[in-house]
């Protein structure tokens, strides 16, 4: 892994272009003998093949700008849209809220653009397993495009499928994550449920608070506990020398409301309670 | 993995009870015929010990608690502390602005208490390494006792070191990430870049503006770019179904501000430009 | 006014007492030969009296406390509470959406502990009229023995009330503002559109999304239109010279949804159009 | 003052039209026969003129528009701008922490556009008086312009005045309030010292955390205490009856520090302490 980190960017890889100045970024995959137009002149993707990450690209015009390998994040933001995705903001805190590590099996559904596919599938590595459905066909497609992009094939499972039927996985009552981005989120739950193992975490975004309570109660109804809703307000902080710090003018309002729980037993120990313990 | 997931909770094992209705939880490490004392009645590890995940226990007193293993996020917030902490809303969004992934090679300065220090180590996974260092002992010996209740000792390599001084580590110049988490940043900055890889990015929390500017100042003289710099704010929400969806009175207003860069090469590529491309 | 301001401060009159280095504060009402306990040692209510605003007052122990007249925001914090009262930060927020100025005649239902009945007659002045209403008289003697301490019973007329009874004021169609602050505003909203001018404004503080949006529904229907609903989230800053600056950690997450509109009319101008006027 | 508000809409007046749907406003002054081009349709002055506040006009093609009085903070956000100016939700909370009512004196440097002269001059009232200094005579031709079509003059004196030179003013050392809107509020402090009455407020508005200390530096030199800085986030809410209640994702993510604080006396009462007092 950190010899590849050395590795210089090649051709047919995505290359991330910070415009230095004015932090724009754009995602291009280097092809030999390919142009990218920006607004400030051109760069040749010839420029960029064959140097380390992190070098310093001028454009036609002598615009700045440094090569990158994209992040995970800046993958998220760059995959082709065919629907709304999950910010890195939300999607940092659903990673932990999630649990995720190498080698689990997850379950996504709702799988959109697929932005939060490939950070499922970058964070359970090449061991784990991500089975992501969505019901439009079309839609997994593109998503599955942007996964083979960011070289995540080998690890996802797409197939098409209606909220409520259930999920075709190996690993019934052993998955260890599922995540929903649906507009009517309680129709999938007590699927959800039958392929979660006990005690493992559902996570879901919703944009109205009326979706939020209403997938509270059906959650609880369904057989989850520990249930955690919260938003996140992300402030950039413009940090200069000459102007001073503060916090951004632009700032984005709203996202979603995050809405986490954990699959439990309901039924109550048999009651041999302390007092017989202590006997 | 999925398996592991099945196992019923052991002896040995860190526990986390959540109180049913009051949302508060308690860590325990289950040891056979020990009690956990709670405000609400009395709970025998004996009662937990073979249930599987999900369970629900009863306290002496009747009062309900779920038995989970905890989460990253919980194992973090539970840690035994001799330092203020990373807290999950910032750690989620570093782990992104990180770029952390399984198998990656990554230092810390700064150890503390240790909490981030077992989310580096959880999500490099066991092909992973995370290098830790602190100038105090103590925090360090206390840190390592939290990341080895975590069971992650194995991936992490953590040793004494004073701000400024070389980083010891075999990959220098290939260390896919670095995270700095002190009261002057700046002083490990120069350090830092010897040791990362090109491109790859260092992230550091401080809490004032000043060591904001300071911060940012020292990275880009030091051969960083691609600043950002955010804070985040977490809501709870409350769901309840009779009273109503609203924000919770209570909210931690700051944790600090988050900034992040990339190592990047300063000299710029030779100057067979665009044009003699185009020829 | 301006010869007030430099009135010493006098027997029967309010102060405030901020402690130095905490800032924290107290209200008190000046009587001869009493004593006021802080946690940091006595203050005699002689060592007050007679002395100009912004004094500096040391207590038995050498603690430092300025003595101040309380502004209208701290009266407004330092009512006697048998309720919830309006925070300051929505308060200010609530003063220019109604619009408020000296000599106007406004309506308030759901007097609660009299905060913002304060505000109202602090802002309309000696020439205007504050009707408040409440469906509980205890809360009404409490609210006006605050609205007296204040000064300001001279422009304030209390009465019981039902929300959903017709509001018995003088200046029926002339009312230049109404403020709810009922767990059912809806009930009360048809009955304030009779009072109101056209044009006029209505607010309301409700906790919760599903009382925001029936509200906003039955203003609708009842002949109110530019709605307006936010929430404010106020963060204090510490500004320190040695350690920086920087938001304190302490925030009050949520006070309230604040929904502001205005009476309108709903039937059409007579339809002698754009093409009429230019014939 | 009632009588005022069942007035009909008369040509010379301002008038502000909400575009119904969409929730845009737009100011006129009435005129005879003057038409107003919106992007969806014409409307004729005198459509307007005549009718109450709150009539619903349409356009030429059918939109329709409620017409109203502007309200203050309709005023301050539709002045001709030449400067940033003073957002409502600052101006509110600026109102209370300034302690603003009938009939009191105060004086503002910073007059730029005059959104907040309009503020200061409406809550004081026809009884009080507004000194306002610039030190731009453009700056003050145009915000004189602003205070005239609000109908506020009669109250307000305007003056060139760099900053750091004596406030002339008829009430040295009685006036109840400064605000303060420069780029480098410190150099204005001492002199606002000078003409405040004993405990009454200073407040001003920065961009910067630089600026912040800067200014509490300052002020607490000058012999200023109780300082209180602040920032406000204002979300607004969208309330719909079939997609359901959530916050904008539109939102203005930052527009200053507010920092208020009050004139004390630093020499300390004479020693006749408590213990006397009980003798």
């Amino acid at each position: 892994m950190a010899h590849a980190r050395a590795r210089p960017l090649e051709y047919g890889e995505s290359v991330l272009l910070w415009e230095i100045g004015r932090d724009r970024t754009f995602m291009i995959t280097l092809k030999p003998g390919e142009i990218f137009h920006t607004h400030r002149g051109q760069i040749a993707h010839d420029q960029i093949a064959g140097k380390p990450e992190g070098s310093l690209i001028h454009s036609s015009t002598g615009a700045g700008f440094w090569a990158f390998r994209p992040r995970l994040a800046e993958r998220m933001m760059k995959v082709r849209r065919r629907t709304q995705i999950v910010y890195p903001k939300d999607a940092g805190w659903l990673a932990l809220a999630l649990d995720l590590r190498p080698g689990m099996r997850v379950v996504e559904m709702g799988t959109g653009s697929g932005a939060f596919t490939i950070l499922l599938a970058q964070l359970v590595g090449p061991q784990g397993r991500v089975y992501t459905f969505d019901r439009r066909a079309d839609f997994l497609e593109n998503a599955m495009g942007n996964v083979a992009q960011a070289g995540l094939a080998d690890r996802v499972v797409a197939q098409v499928l209606e909220a409520g039927e259930p999920f075709p996985v190996e690993e019934e009552g052993e998955i260890d994550a599922v995540f929903l981005d649906l507009p009517e989120p309680w129709r999938a739950i007590p699927q959800a449920h039958r392929v979660l193992a006990p005690g493992r975490p559902l996570g879901l975004i919703v944009p109205t608070a009326e979706q939020l309570k209403r997938s509270a109660q059906v959650l609880e109804e369904a057989g989850f506990g520990a249930l955690e809703a919260v938003e996140l307000l992300e402030r950039r902080m413009l940090v200069r020398v000459r102007e001073g710090v503060r916090p951004s003018e632009l700032m984005v309002g709203f996202t979603g409301y995050l809405l986490v729980a954990r699959k439990v037993l309901r039924e109550p120990e048999p009651d041999e309670s302390l007092r017989n313990e202590n006997e």
